[in-house]
Order: C-alpha cells, then structure tokens, then sequence
C-alpha cells in the first residue's frame, strides 16, 4: 500500500466511524407509534410561552416501557419513548379540530447514549419526510426546559385513568 | 304445588326472562378501553350545537375491531367498539386542558342484538359509576343523529394517520 492510499484509508475509516457514532447518538423514529397508549392531550394556543415551539393540539403516546415508567410514578427505564404528535389547532365554529400534522416530537430514554442530557434523547421529526430536524443545541435546550421537571423524571406530561 | 305458588312462579320466571333479555340488549362497559388506539380527538366549544349533548374535549379509541373496520373504510364487523372519552374542557393562560372526565360514550357493533339501531348499540356510562344512563329512547336518538353519517358506517370520526 503507498503512502496516499493509506491516508485516503485512514480518513475513509475515519468518517465511517465518525458517521456512525453521530447516528448512534440520534433518536429513531418512533415507527407504529399510532398505535401505542395515549396519554393525554392538550391544545396550546396564541401567546401561551410554549406557542412559538409547540403551538397547535398535541397528544401524547407512549410504548409499553414507557407506560410501565408512568404507572412507575414517572421512573422511567431505558428503552421507554415518549412522543407528543402535534398538530395545527383548526378553531372554527365553536370547535377545535386536528389539522394537518406540525411535527412528531419524541424523547428516547437511553441513561448510556443519552447521558450528557438526563438520560434522554430528544428529537423533532418532519411529518412529511420522517426525517430528524433538530442539531445538538436544539436538543439540549429541549433538555434544558424539561429539567424544570426532573422529578417527574423529566417528563411533563403524567397518566390519567 | 298450589295454584298461587305456581302463579308466583310463572311471575318470577317471566321477570328473569324479561331481566335476562333487557341485560342482553345492554351495551357492556368498554374495560380496558385506555389502552386501545387512539383515532382521533376534539374539542366542542360553547356555541356548538353538540355543546349541550357532548361540550367539553373528547378523545375517540377502536378496539382492534374496530380498528380493522375504520382502515377498511368505515365498514365495521360485529364486536367492534368504538369510545368517546368525555372531559371537560379547561380553558386557561393560552392553554385547553383535560379537565374531569364527563362521560365514556360507547358505540357496539352487534348487528343482531342492535338490529333497530342500524346495528349500533349506543350507551353514555357516569364516569364515576361506570354505569350506563341511557333508556331506550335516548339510544334512538343518537342513532338518529348518527343516521347523518350512514354511508360512513353511522360513524363520524374518520382514522388518519
């Protein structure tokens, strides 16, 4: 092997292991998540603090680990997912309806991959491509709001019957 | 076996019939209905002219019935139920909350049992009770106004993604 090839190899393993480490940081779309529990839901409208980031009817859905963690009082376990399906608020009429899909916003419980953020991973996904939207600040502000309930296991939202 | 005692009987026998057969045409309280899929969710506001009927924020669940029979188009077999999860809804600082659960309303496919029904038994359960509220001629009426929609299975709510 000459000299060139094997810095070409070098810098090739270098950014495979590179690209690989990032995807294993990121949070994977919660595939089938329509058909997990639903948690709760709310609308949030014009100048509440939130509207600018989360405006519009959302609901809540957890996979089986994560409902174990809310029947847990809020402990939650590695594994658990967590995912608030939003949608625009369509007020007319004297009701309020779901429009079309703003985002699928979730939180990925994973202590290891996840540690520099409480344990959790947070993502936004694009309704239409499915694809993650958010950089690593973005999710560490998302953390950074959601500390303010850290004993509820930095989760908002809570189970009703 | 006296004349009277067996009159007393016949009587007692022909009320557990009578009995036997109202409970037969009851709808059954949906147990477990929490964990079933979410179809969809809305709010009536006050101005609405379902607002006396079912104001409040409201979540609609399928059983895997039902499910089947909203992804095949509104077409719905036997055995499926559908939930309409009543809350009042709490309107404060920019935001629609959950407030306390008003009703379980249930819709039962049974095209049998619900024959004079379209095929839909309809029942209203108190929240707290889980009892159901409806005499016969309040179950007709909500057949009537689910009449609208009866190229769409007598069902209004619709699955999206």
């Amino acid at each position: 092997m000459n000299k060139l090839f094997a810095g070409a190899a070098l810098v090739a393993a270098t950014i495979t292991v590179g690209v690989a480490l990032a995807a294993d940081h990121k949070v994977a779309y919660p595939t089938g998540f329509r058909a997990w529990d639903h948690v709760k839901s709310m609308v949030i409208n014009k100048g509440h603090s939130l509207y600018d980031a989360v405006g519009g009817m959302h609901h809540v859905y957890g996979n089986p680990k994560a409902m174990q963690g809310y029947k847990a009082g809020n402990k939650f376990a590695d594994g658990a997912v967590i995912v608030f399906d939003l949608f625009e608020a369509v007020d007319k009429d004297n009701a309020v309806s779901e429009g079309p899909r703003k985002a699928v916003i979730v939180m990925a419980r994973d202590t290891k991959k996840f540690a520099t953020t409480g344990g959790w991973g947070y993502e936004v996904f694009d309704p239409k491509t499915s694809k993650g939207m958010l950089d690593a600040k973005a999710a560490a502000d998302c953390h950074g709001c959601h500390t303010q309930v850290k004993d509820s296991g930095f989760v908002f939202s809570k189970l009703r019957d």
